[in-house]
């Protein structure tokens, strides 16, 4: 059997664990709800619980090491959980120490959105690139940026915050406190908001069909534009400028080899490709409007491989922080 | 007498040559106007003749290589001016292979706003951080990005075109077309703009009579604003709030160690500054707002000496393309 690495994706609603090959195969996966309530230490627990658990069913795996990624704000080399919005209680939490001593293996720890952006330029749609910018578009939005083949990462790892990117001065404030974030109004959150906003319960609409008079959700949205309903075709068009808007921004700004577009949202980008296209051809300066802009391939493994890869691709380009985190680890288990 | 290079900042009025040494010490400088009209040959034609100059008057200058800086877009890796908007004339000229022809010396072009970033972090306002975005905020906005000791290039140069960064969805339409780029509304242009809408000649106000009568420019604002003319000030404040939402913006997609704002209204920075601190303290996310943000201390060298570093200082972080860039004047050289 080939090196595995155990991997961990630390959702705030799913906590998912794996073991993956070099290749980005994924050869066990289990998953369970994150109750991020519980607090750190429970769900740590969880974590080592789940790694045992794929260890003792996989006896013969040769592990090298765990890779694990979290929801942002997050300190890549510091191997740090600072305190994402999404799980409760978590304050500067040493992922990395906690993990290496637990289980005597190097560790390493990603922004999961960096995690995905490095499992689709490695794995998946980004393959053969030497720059992308991957956006993931769902309940908020995320972004990882690869350049010259490395995440790019900033101070405390902090860069491509792009959900909190401003671009605009209307619509509803964000749950960061402003106005006008990407996020805010690009969302899928967003766009099932303006559905159910623009239609009513029992009103026979085709997207109140589909939520069944609840609140009309993005993937809602999708199904009846693509089943020809006109107001949700018009919702997704005005959905595609945003993101249009959006992506042009990221185009100026970090002038990648191509854009990856993952999340929920994804699902539905056949149809909103065209307008985000239209946007970018529109907005963009002449020299970036030839960019591809792709369809995420991995889904929701991309985070998990992605972290798995920083393990077993050490050394390579896209692990410029692993021999920092590997001597922050021995020199925690020495102590 | 110490090692040297010939720099040479090629701008849309001005266009400026020096003597540089490893230190950043400027040893001799000349100047004359671009005339950019007069088309490509023209003006290299000119460069080569400044060259000539501050070699004959400078016989013992051991000089190792000539930096350039141009106006984007600009092709770093190809030595490609690609076809400035200031620059009329210019399409895809290969000043790198030009220049190294004429002189049998190494050359490098930059982008003039990266070059200015590389100037300022190496001998300036960015000493000793690993990261800096610089800002330059004048007839429009541009900007450079040092991160992990390398200037940010992306894909064929071009990322950090900060100007275009859509902001919001208001405001004069931005010669790309756009309404909403960050330059279209923050620019020392767009300061003047608003001030020559908010006063008529012979009104008698502060800022017209500085303009004696004529278009108020962004200079003339600072000026009244500084001698304390409250229309002048409620002017500062707005710009310093749209620069504010422009940097926060900086500091969520490259999340630099150090913000340097330069440019002509960088003459205003001690009245901009707490309007744009006021602005990031209310917008940035928490993790992001203690990062500093310092006026530009080369002014207008920052260019020159930030070229001369790529030949001076090659081999050392920032300048990653420096081998490459060699490699295609060997080729072309030989050619």
């Amino acid at each position: 059997m080939s090196t595995i690495a155990l991997a961990f994706d630390l959702g705030g609603t799913e906590l998912r664990g794996a073991l993956v090959e070099r290749s980005g195969d994924v050869i066990a996966r289990v998953s369970e709800p994150t109750m991020a309530g519980a607090g750190s230490d429970a769900v740590i627990g969880r974590i080592i619980a789940l790694a045992n658990k794929l260890l003792d069913d996989h006896p013969q795996a040769k592990v090298m090491g765990i890779g694990a990624c979290a929801p942002g704000p997050l300190d890549p080399k510091a191997g740090i959980v600072i305190g994402p919005p999404t799980l409760s209680g978590w304050h500067n939490v040493p992922m990395i120490d906690i993990l290496g001593r637990q289980f005597g293996l190097p560790v390493r720890l990603e922004n999961d959105a960096n995690a995905a952006a490095l499992g689709e330029w490695r794995f998946g749609a980004g393959r053969g690139t030497e720059s992308l910018v991957f956006v993931t578009v769902s309940t908020g939005i995320g972004g990882g940026v690869i350049a010259d083949g490395h995440i790019y990462h900033g101070r405390r790892g902090l860069a491509a915050e792009i959900g909190h990117m401003t671009i605009t001065g209307e619509g509803e404030r964000c749950f960061c406190g402003n106005v006008g974030c990407f996020e805010a109004v690009a969302s899928g959150t967003a766009l099932g908001r303006q559905a159910t906003r623009l239609t009513a319960p029992g009103d026979g609409s085709a997207m109140r069909r589909l939520s069944r008079d609840g609140d009309v959700s993005a993937r809602h949205v999708v199904e009846a534009a693509r089943a020809g309903d006109a107001s949700a075709r018009a919702l997704v068009e005005a959905e595609a400028r945003w993101l249009g808007i959006g992506f042009t921004n990221l185009l100026h700004l970090y002038s990648p080899d191509l854009i990856v577009m993952g999340g929920g949202l994804s699902n539905g980008f056949d149809l909103l490709a065209p307008g985000i296209r239209a946007t970018i051809d529109e907005r963009a300066m002449a020299a970036y409007r030839d960019v591809p802009m792709v369809r995420a391939e991995l889904g929701d493994r991309a985070g998990l491989v992605g972290a798995a890869s920083l393990i077993l691709w050490e050394g390579e380009p896209g692990t410029a922080l692993a021999m920092v985190q590997n001597e922050a680890t021995k020199a925690s288990n020495r102590a």
